[in-house]
């Protein structure tokens, strides 16, 4: 016997010892590729492309409206950019702006369905272009290419320098994948006859991130990084109860609930105490936040589990939710979120490969055991 | 698609919006069974068993001395135990040790070989029986059944109360199976012309632990919990590098380093910090022992990949290597310690199943997220 | 020299080796006396105590009323009582609560000030009971005595069961004193032009806890536990500023900053990864919540120092205030707040002694080092 | 009232409310000057001065003869050097060295007692030299200044390349001073029939670090960082005991415990997971190492209380016992370890003052709560 050489390493084994031996069970057998080697092809040439910017950002225009530029004129690719970002001044002032303007498509997060119209995907900024550009896509991704602005990100593991070197090798098929997983998160809700639970009242000045209120905030999301389950804005916490597969394994008394992707393990879970996991371990991570047990350590469960969460009926308060950050809403005491892997994860094109890219960012984003060296005497 | 309810839950997508795919590379297929299913059964009878039972403790003896009474004369098994156990005071004298002691078979780990002689294992004690168990077997290992004695241990899940209900129900093929992943350790000596790398001086008083001098330490083993690298005698703390995949990925300072199976993790790593992995994660778990540097946390690697630690170059000192707590040897600048995830796995016999054993262990050992209850007043 | 056997164990030395001193400074001399041996004695016999109980907790009445009338029919005290309790039907509908009634005094937090009426304190309840009673004397604290009802708290540490003996006793002057230290905080609003910061909106239904929309937020007060600085409702995390003594230390990327009294180490801090400091140590700790940083470790400053917390320039939102939980207040670009500790400790009178109940306290409350026991086969 | 900005800032105020207040003792009246003032004064010109060089390094050599000719030849001071330095060829091959040899004192530390005769101490390396000349002066301690050479160490504020002025600054009286606090650790020792406890057994080529054979092992000890009591060379694990004022607190179960100074925790403490104290906090540390519970966090507690440590009598193994990294003997069954709070610190001179130098060594030894800055875009 010898072992495929996979990152998940599954045993190729299934006797042990003289008479012992895995019960065939043909409905659970499974013939999957080998992560480790996990490469992107392209089955019809890409013919579109979205390219998500960082919003906030003015440094980001000229390279986005060089890279948009490129990809129209040069490649003759459909270029797909958010409506809103052909209403910003710093856009449409720029000087070669109108070389592209009538070639670009735009599309309206709220009203279009970018489903089976996108090939291939290019960020430009931080972590949040590629948390993004996830959300847009809630069943199957294209490719995702992420490009960093000055740092490396976790997610943007490209330099802009040579894009246009870079983006013809990736179309050319030259590439290495990482399968992000994601999480598919369910809300339950069961209180029919109850007033609906709240969404935070957004107000102009202290809350833009809060979702437009005329907007119904969606019940089943795919997050990349984590969903978190906190106080909101109520000082005293929240009992919370945990049960996987559908058994009681735990209640959290604390600040909140992480159940985070390996990706989002560096994302909040870090600093809430975790271990770090690499993307392509095929797990989930639950961290409590500022729990009150002191033996409340964070605990990786295989990927293939159901977790669910409720506020626990003796809590005084109610728990709130965020998806990546975003959406913001209220579980209440009849309701249940429950997270298990989505089959769709976030295909992240590398830039070397998965285990290279990973311990770059982990030295450049977190600093991982960085420490003194000893410097020499002058 | 519908993603089956695998542990592992690998996606079965392989494409990636309209034109993105994963390129097929038939030499990295695999098929597999989902771990969530396995399930023992037995390919033909199991006849001979080998029992385990705790060192160094006389509680153990008289369950031990019931158990292979029965195995022998009422499931007329060919009992396997170790020769050192005929040869205890409390066992020979027990009233009905008489009845058994010509049935018994008896092997020696140093000069008898069991592989293919034995289909079944119980363990009779602590988890340390299992980590023993696993070190007889270098290779396939029979289904192992372990019984804790008062205490269930991470490793024991079994009470040994109605012990005859239990085997005979295992026995007929009834059992939920963990297969634990194991490490294959190899140290690489580099140094031929130098002298031969140091084992600790055994010393009748100080050090009972220590293998016999004239015992040649293994440089190939495989490991149940953790291979850990320390200083050793020495004060002085030694550097290691940590090498993945032949890649350079940083340097250790401080007490050592734990390179752990997710079985493992809730050993030593716990205690130096780490998360807790269930042992169905395909993963190898990297912590070190009070490291000096503040943001030296914790990684999880995916199970296939290879690492190597080696002796920095310019460390004052050595280092030192156990394996699951045995066979202390030294690490010297010239050699390498590699480690992989073996294809052996230990085929754990569940009590309940992967998930119930595994949190009924965390609240029982480790008292996991364990707080004050509101007592009531009275 | 022998060193007195001082808590916090100054050396008597001045001198260092043959020519070697510390320059005298009369200015800086003190004259302290030994916290060890701190005991509470009554320069007059005490005649009012104001008796504090949990609200909303119905269990606390019976012994509530029980108190209450022992202290004024048998001791002849003059009793102080919230107004509120007077109103609170589980109270007022006691059978014995007409006995006592007319020999309460009440009080009312917005309209009253107790300066100088006040000789002693009971606290019956949770620990929440004395963070009230400390916030109700933001300057000399009468010596407060504190019950827990069923389970030992960090700041309640008698048994109410012989409460009328243990009374009796503090009375006569026989009980040790912890005085725990306070930190007095200071908002330095600078925005004078601006509009007046926030403080959230109070909704009957999910924010009881807010203060009354007409109550003006105090900027000036003395906590118990700790002072919290985090990004409030808002999902995104603001940067601050913090600088001891006027130089700026370092700055804060996370969910926040917890500047706790020793006292207040075992409350949030504990829960956000800090060490246990006993109350009697003279210090001020500064820990992160969910810091971005890998090596944002707590850290414990000298008492004596004084600490600023500013919103960083370039930070896109405000942080928000809560003090011992309570009076939410924003803290804006152009504020600052400033920490120093009081010289108004609370004196918290012990169970047994200083050291004795606040290893009780650990145990009980957080499981301080609980593991699991050997249990003994049977 | 107002307090007096001392470190300690202990409360001035003796009365709490209209009666309470805190009973007089006048045997525990303690006169002190507050830390924060501490500047160093010369009772008389010092006139020896003793100069401690990092060992085994050859980088130190030319600034070591460098001082201490100007040391003597400037200065007109009498130098005292280790013996041992006047045999390394280094030195006494170094151009320089014939014109300070005659003038140059040297001493043993086997025979010759320092006590009154050293005036000031000059510390050139790592905070090595600080332990070591901590280790010389088991009573008072002279002023000492510590240079590092290249990069800053906790114990080694001061920059090597104007040294001329800045020891002619502090000569001069012009310096702040930390007071860094001492344990004095003693061992009683109980077995008196039984065989003496071991000493590690000096190799010639392993064990460059163990005292001489000669040697009789000091059972009381001053320590500058830590006492460390851990397994030794065991694998195993021993229990411990710990004692507060004569009070059985915990029992211990892992690697072993750290008793720290303040000075001690950012150095093995910080790397077990403690949180850093700030040298001027009269407090001392106790830090599990590797504990096997999940809720074992380290405490802080005053600096007046007694520690006792102890084999515990159900212990398989004895416990090994280490000061500052030196002096390793065993701690058997029958004995036990005594550790207060030393009345002898050692006078640190600060290159600026306690805090500045404390937050300076936090950032550049541990890179405290350094991360990613957000470069930008070019």
């Amino acid at each position: 016997f010898r072992r495929t050489r996979s990152l998940n390493a599954p045993s190729p084994i299934q006797q042990f010892g003289p008479c012992g031996r895995i019960m065939r069970n043909s409905a659970m057998i499974m013939t999957i590729q080998d992560p480790a080697s996990q490469r992107l092809t392209w089955y019809k040439p890409p013919l579109s492309v979205l390219v998500i910017k960082k919003v906030r950002d003015a440094m980001v225009i000229p390279p986005f409206i060089e890279l948009v530029s490129w990809l129209t004129l040069e490649k003759r690719m459909v270029v797909f950019v958010e409506a809103s970002v052909l209403e910003e001044p710093l856009v449409t002032k720029h000087a070669k702006f109108p070389d592209v303007k009538d070639k670009l498509m735009s599309f309206n997060e709220k009203h279009d369905d970018l489903t089976d119209k996108i090939d291939f995907i290019i960020c430009l900024g931080g972590d949040g272009t590629l948390l993004y550009a996830s959300s847009l896509f809630q069943q199957s991704v294209p490719p995702v290419m992420a490009f960093h602005l000055g740092s490396l990100g976790f997610l943007t593991p490209f330099k802009f320098s040579n894009f246009q070197e870079q983006v013809t090798n990736v179309l050319e098929g030259h590439a290495a994948l990482t399968l992000r997983s994601r999480l598919r998160c369910i809300i339950v809700r069961g209180g029919y006859d109850k007033p609906q639970p709240k969404k935070p009242k957004p107000d102009a000045t202290t809350a833009p991130w809060l979702p437009d209120p005329g907007v119904k905030l969606p019940s089943n999301l795919l997050v990349l990084n984590e969903v978190v389950i906190d106080r909101g804005p109520s000082p005293y916490l929240s009992n919370l109860d945990l049960y996987l597969d559908g058994r009681r394994i735990t209640s959290v008394q604390g600040d909140g609930l992480l159940v985070s992707t390996p990706t989002g393990s560096t994302a909040y879970a870090v600093a809430a105490g975790a271990s770090m996991i690499h993307p392509s371990v095929p797990a989930i991570m639950v961290t409590p936040i500022c729990p009150h047990s002191l033996s409340f350590r964070p605990i990786i469960v295989p990927a293939g589990v159901e977790l669910k969460i409720t506020v626990s009926k003796d809590s005084r308060n109610t728990a709130w939710i965020s998806f990546d950050g975003r959406m913001r809403q209220e579980l209440t005491h009849d309701d249940s979120l429950r997270v298990t892997t989505s089959i769709y994860p976030v295909p992240s094109i590398c830039a070397e490969d998965q285990i290279a890219d990973w311990f770059a960012s982990l030295d450049d984003c977190l600093r991982w055991n960085d420490r003194k060296r000893q410097r020499h005497f002058d």
